[in-house]
């Protein structure tokens, strides 16, 4: 856990005091199972409390980022960000997988690269630095490293809904997939866009957007969720 | 607004400083759209900011408060408290319904007395209140309004299951509910109890809770679902 505290200092200038509580939040229920005569604590508790820091400084985000977006549309952009493969992904991002005290069935089943696992961890995280350093510390923590990508929406390529759109409906040979726009509303520095999925022509689907990519990514995702 | 503004200072300690925004957690859709012509923003967005920072201090609360109880179980509490018509119950007793701003129509329906819309009335406050004041200051509202009511167990009251379970099997003539302790864990000031509800001495529902009324609330309403 040194190491760790030393990496938290050197990259992301988080100066973490309560060390017992930063090895909860890295210990996984699998671990703490292993060697329960030991009473070790584990992250679920963190992680419940994690994942409302979360929510909050992702809501305040988007509030502050999109004036004109109604809170439907915040919503379903904040579910998508705070999904798990979205944070897993951020954990390796940081790459605090390493630290994870995980048991060795799980372990040797992969654990330590499995995305409910890993998404788990940085909600853990995250409560533990509320817990340490108050929801300012988590805040800047997050502007540092998960803002930023949310921004240029790398979050849109932990789930290719187009791709996945693609694969579904070529399994019966050839088709035609095309995405039209079908309205664009705001000013251009807050634009929502409302793009159709057509599959031979036919529409399949259609989502919303800050931007045509991620319309598209939720048309897509509307047409592959219709197809159940 | 302005008559609002003495109140809050005067009742609650906050000075809030914004008033074009107390104004907006003050306004309903109903009304907003009463005078679209006029671009009135309505509270829908704070809404969505104030559900957020209220779950982050439940949760905070919670965690803090019982640190024997799992995730599952704090889960289950921060929903019960942060229920639409608990908090319509705080929005009466801080005595903010006289200064919703509603549409004629809602009016006349009986709205400024609807839950829905007392609920969400209570959450656009506290969005607003982390905007112009911050967390802490949301907090330290809650600690004054809401947190004393749930210590001691008030805002049970909102549904009694225990009432509706009888209700519901009284229909068909008289029986005969009781309630009995299953196990206790934890030390006195933070128990977790376990009760079954037994109706003509058949088991048909168990639930949890930090004190025994709590337990046979939870019990009674796994019962009362469990009929569907």
């Amino acid at each position: 856990m040194q190491r760790l505290q030393k990496k938290l200092a050197a990259e992301f200038g988080i100066d973490f005091s309560d060390l017992a509580l930063l090895e909860t939040a890295f210990t996984h229920t699998s671990y703490a199972n292993e060697h329960r005569l030991l009473k070790i604590s584990h992250n679920e508790r963190l992680e419940f409390l994690g994942d409302a820091v979360l929510q909050l400084i992702i809501s305040r985000y988007l509030y502050q980022k999109y004036p004109q977006f109604p809170e439907g549309e915040m919503s379903k952009m904040r579910s998508t960000f705070v999904r798990e493969e979205s944070l897993a992904g951020f954990t390796r991002t940081c790459g605090f997988e390493a630290f994870l005290r995980l048991g060795k069935g799980e372990e040797k089943s992969g654990g330590r690269n499995r995305d409910t696992i890993l998404g788990d961890l940085f909600e853990a995280f995250l409560g533990a630095l509320l817990l340490d350093k108050g929801v300012e510390a988590v805040e800047a923590f997050l502007y540092q490293v998960m803002i930023p990508q949310l921004e240029v929406g790398n979050f849109e390529r932990v789930t290719d809904y187009k791709t996945s759109l693609q694969e579904l409906l070529q399994v019966n040979g050839e088709v035609m997939i095309q995405y039209q726009v079908v309205s664009e509303i705001g000013p251009a520095h807050d634009k929502l866009f409302e793009v159709e999925v057509l599959v031979n022509g036919q529409a399949m689907g259609r989502g919303q957007g800050r931007s045509k990519k991620q319309a598209e990514q939720a048309a897509a995702k509307n047409a592959v969720e219709a197809r159940g």
